[in-house]
């Protein structure tokens, strides 16, 4: 074992814990993407997850640990949708949960948080330095801190998601995920190697953040120079000694980048094709699928993870209207 | 009892014809519409449904019980999504169908029934007037006619979802749906009221097309004049002696009429607000809700049934540059 706490049997445990808090989202097949790739593509729409995102399985597992362990006061740092998972995790777990987010967090998701009865500190332009930031804020209040993926509860949370995929598909050979600090990554390919050690997992960057893909490329995490994506919510740097690296390292087979500009068409083309919004990080790993830029055994069984819905207004509306009037625009 | 074979344990025996091949579709809370409306609003996400509307449900609950007769060909009519339905369902189902639908069928709907194996025969500018053919078709080959609303095992079909609404929410006490032939209103509302008689049905119709409510005001269904709407799924005049009607009138408590401009902006607001496109038959039900025309008590539970996603690509582009730079066009 990798890192201790993240297993199969751990992931089991993370089953019991939100069983009936989270949904078992559908598993869709896509006519479109399995038309373009000749596979037979599945959709797991964790856009339809309570809060818009897979984030609320892992910060229910982690408040459900903190609970039996009796630690009361949690805090955190998110850039939008790890925030609103543990927000509304706080509501079935009574923790007090104080959140730390980027001033450049989406209005739509600092809207949606306003919703709940949780602390909000606004604090760092980088989702890493608002990392360092609430870790130290957590030291100082004696409170317990859940990172958005370095935090072995959060992990399995996120790979809760892979035991519903296989129980409805069985026979799947290749998940298609995308990839920021890795916690959806390692968590699913935990619990598909221990079902299958064959099924293939293909992680996702955007080009413009490619950091857990540079990482494993150099042996090691480094800072690394971003530039804005579509793709927030996996953008920016991560903590060095994160416990995802051993395990998306060892445990992701192949690594696609995709740019801007596919994420942008990807987001329409699903719209169009799907009928739903999807957020740029979702996109990421679509476009890997609809860009034709893996590679799949004719008619082998592919999941892509639909990872969440919190597109900001005025991204889906700017990649909408340049789709529809684009050539008409000055 | 009003009509023979349409009861709650006739739904109950649908349930179980249908199960394993219809999706339990999400019952998902909106924000939006409980914002709104200050009611506890819940959407049934049949858009989200197998071939993406809920017709599956009843044209499946048809064939199999056409398959426990021994009756082999099957004819009918449809404006699309009772036809997909039917398509979907003779792959579980092996019987031999042939479908007649209106010349005038959105290229969409058109485009999915290409996938299927079953018979496609173009007539007819009226559904009604398709239907007629249909059933005439179906006496000369001696062939079995289901109805796309006018059959108690698809109305039995339809009311499957409203087992699944009240399993997951018990205490639903308004729910609202968009009325065309009744199929839907009949069933869900079977069910509805066996399980809490007081249980309140609300029926939406599109102004330009308000058949089965001019039908219940007049005591009779005669033809009345119609005028295209973006609700395509709902348009258009139904047969005399539809077994809906009696049902219908029985056990809807309250109708609602929703123009043309009110479909096209529920349209757009759906899909801002919930991330989904859905189709104009789906938005009559929502904007009854979202333009305040019915009236809740606080807090009370109402479910909304998002009856399909099969949306045009012309009509929902049209609908969406419209508001996003509407005022900017010539």
């Amino acid at each position: 074992m990798i890192v201790d706490r993240v297993s199969l049997s751990d992931v089991l445990v993370a089953q019991k814990r939100v069983k009936g808090f989270v949904l078992n989202t559908p598993l869709a097949k896509s006519y479109w993407l399995s038309d373009v790739s000749k596979a037979e593509v599945w959709m797991k729409l964790e856009n339809l997850q309570n809060t818009g995102s897979f984030k609320l399985r892992g910060a229910l597992n982690a408040l459900s640990w903190a609970r039996e362990k009796r630690l009361i006061k949690v805090y955190s740092a998110s850039v939008g949708n790890h925030a609103l998972g543990l927000a509304q995790a706080s509501l079935f777990t009574e923790r007090e949960v104080t959140i730390c987010i980027p001033e450049t967090v989406s209005a739509a998701k600092a809207k949606k948080l306003d919703r709940y009865s949780v602390g909000i500190i606004r604090h760092g332009d980088d989702p890493e330095e608002t990392e360092r930031y609430a870790r130290r804020l957590a030291d100082e209040k004696k409170g317990f801190y859940v990172s958005p993926y370095n935090n072995p509860e959060v992990i399995c949370g996120q790979g809760t998601m892979a035991l519903e995929m296989f129980e409805r598909v069985p026979k799947l050979s290749t998940i298609v995920l995308s990839v920021g600090g890795g916690g959806l990554a390692a968590g699913v390919a935990t619990v598909a190697k221990a079902i299958n050690p064959n099924c293939r997992i293909v992680g996702v960057v955007a080009a413009n953040s490619p950091t857990m893909q540079t990482a494993v490329q150099k042996g090691r995490i480094a800072p690394i120079v971003t530039s804005p994506t579509l793709a927030d919510g996996i953008a920016g740097n991560v903590e060095a000694e994160t416990i995802t690296f051993p395990l998306v390292r060892e445990l992701v087979d192949e690594w696609v980048q995709v740019d801007e500009a596919e994420i942008a068409s990807t987001i329409f083309e699903f719209l169009e094709n799907e009928g739903m919004l999807i957020e740029g990080a979702a996109a990421c790993a679509v476009a890997a699928v609809s860009k034709k830029i893996i590679n799949f055994k004719p008619r082998e069984k592919v999941a892509v993870v639909i990872c969440g819905g919190n597109i900001a207004r005025d991204s889906w509306r700017e990649v909408v209207v340049d789709h529809l009037v684009g050539a008409s625009k000055a």
